[in-house]
């Protein structure tokens, strides 16, 4: 077996981790988005993929982001020194970004770049960058235009959303690692992440869609509309702005053409729908949602 | 008064801060050697200039450089990448490399950075880059150029030397300000670090020959050969490499040209001499030695 799940942050994230459990490390390849990233402080900073990878090793700390444990010494520095810290990151996370871009400096590619340090984390499975060439998704909100980061945090995501675009896009292409695991995978599985701004950039990579649409594999959604809400952060305002309802039905539009079924906790129409509970509050209910995930996928692949 | 110290690593440093009791702060300014330094870790490291301030704040950790008390998390963080962290730096250190870098990247100059960041450390007195332009220091040894932090560290300034360049150093042109300061002072002192390494870079800096020899002030060095020896670092090598004796004579034969006497624990021929003991083991002697300096220069001026 060889499963690819597309991830953005929390979400994606720990379905990652669920599905780890369920295909184990040689079989689990995690396609993360990379329209997040952000170079500050010196560092190339990759919120999606280092999320994902943190969740994947058991070093993601309890208040959901970072390593587990991470002091934030710099922080504080900069802090004495009159830096407005915007954008908090612990120290050893910030030794991963700063040796990052030491790396891209140096002329290795991000995919390479992230697999080599991933392994240094000791991270099972693999988690590719989407592409090797920059994309960096902006949100306009209150009439600007906020990178991502300067959205979610300045702006704590807060909508109406006026428009999204993801800088870079039409010029970037997916990974050779990204399409040849796309290629050779048994399911594809978006995780339940927000479709706009986290998925949104992978969909927009050139061929990406098209790579989905012709992979032997099915391809399922698993949909972030939880009881009818959003766990974590902006999706809502996202769907608003995209003209769907925050609702498995709205995702599975957003996805049309690319999914052959969805996972949701509500009922939805117009394709296969396994129905069944997408809380993942513990490694239990993570590995249960991955295991339903991936039979409902084989029993697409099947009929 | 105003008081003007040329300075490389920790002598002159430690003669600034006995100055610093001698004058206080506002009539002191540093003229600090920026060869050294050395962009890493996504950071502007400044290691002449930052051990002057860190000494003049009381700030000097008891190892002899970096911030007292300061952590090594990012080190760590960037061993366990598997990164070979030849040049240590703490925490606090490198958030002050980062922002400093940060400010250079948006265009602030050398000379600014650095003193808007010695504000927010509170450092008294005044501590200017020797230039806004960019001088690297290179030895060479062992058939090959080192950078100088390099040669420092990686080879623990082992010689023979066989080279000294000061790249950059051609067109580099001394601060406005440190040109300024030498212009309005009442005494120059070229404090106790390597005359080849340390100040040889801020002598080599064209027209600033000629700008100590100009000045109305006289100008006076402070010997760094201590009981026949070198405190620190690898002066000898440095002397020998210039066709120079490692004493006091040698010292006098190296700034010929830019001073008009010498403070030194031994005697020297050729130009006014104050013998006295040049060790700085702690404050009192750090002012001392500081005091008997700018009384010794006041009386050359008045001659």
């Amino acid at each position: 077996v060889s499963v690819v799940v597309l991830a953005g942050g929390t979400g994606g994230a720990r379905l990652a981790r669920g599905m780890l459990d369920v295909v184990g490390p040689q079989n689990l390849v995690v396609v993360a988005n990379t329209g997040d990233d952000v170079e500050i402080y010196g560092a190339h900073v990759s919120p999606d993929p280092d999320l994902v990878a943190f969740w994947l090793a058991d070093l993601i700390d309890e208040r959901g982001w970072g390593l587990e444990g991470d002091t934030f010494m710099v922080m504080d520095g900069l802090r004495a020194l009159g830096v407005e810290v915007w954008f908090n990151l612990g120290d050893r996370d910030l030794a991963l970004g700063i040796e990052r871009l030491r790396r891209l400096r140096e002329g290795q590619g991000l995919v390479a770049a992230h697999a080599e340090l991933m392994d240094r984390l000791g991270v099972p499975g693999r988690v590719l960058a989407m592409s090797e060439d920059p994309v960096r998704t902006h949100v306009r909100a209150a009439g600007r235009w906020w990178p991502l980061q300067e959205f979610l945090i300045g702006r704590r995501g807060e909508g109406p959303i006026e428009g999204v675009r993801f800088d870079g896009a039409d010029h970037a292409r997916p990974a050779a690692e990204v399409l040849e695991a796309i290629g050779d995978a048994e399911a594809i599985v978006i995780g339940p992440s927000n479709p706009i701004i986290s998925i949104g950039p992978i969909l927009a990579l050139p061929g990406m869609r098209e790579a989905l649409a012709g992979a032997g594999a099915p391809v399922v959604a698993v949909s972030p509309v939880v009881g009818g809400e959003i766990v974590k952060g902006p999706t809502a305002a996202c769907m608003q702005w995209a003209g769907q309802e925050c609702s498995a039905q709205g995702v599975a539009a957003v996805y049309e053409g690319v999914i052959d079924g969805i996972v949701a906790d509500e009922p939805v129409q117009g394709l296969p729908v396994l129905q069944t509970g997408t809380l993942m509050s513990d490694a239990a209910s993570r590995r249960m949602l991955a295991d339903e995930t991936l039979a409902f996928a084989r029993a697409l692949a099947s009929r």
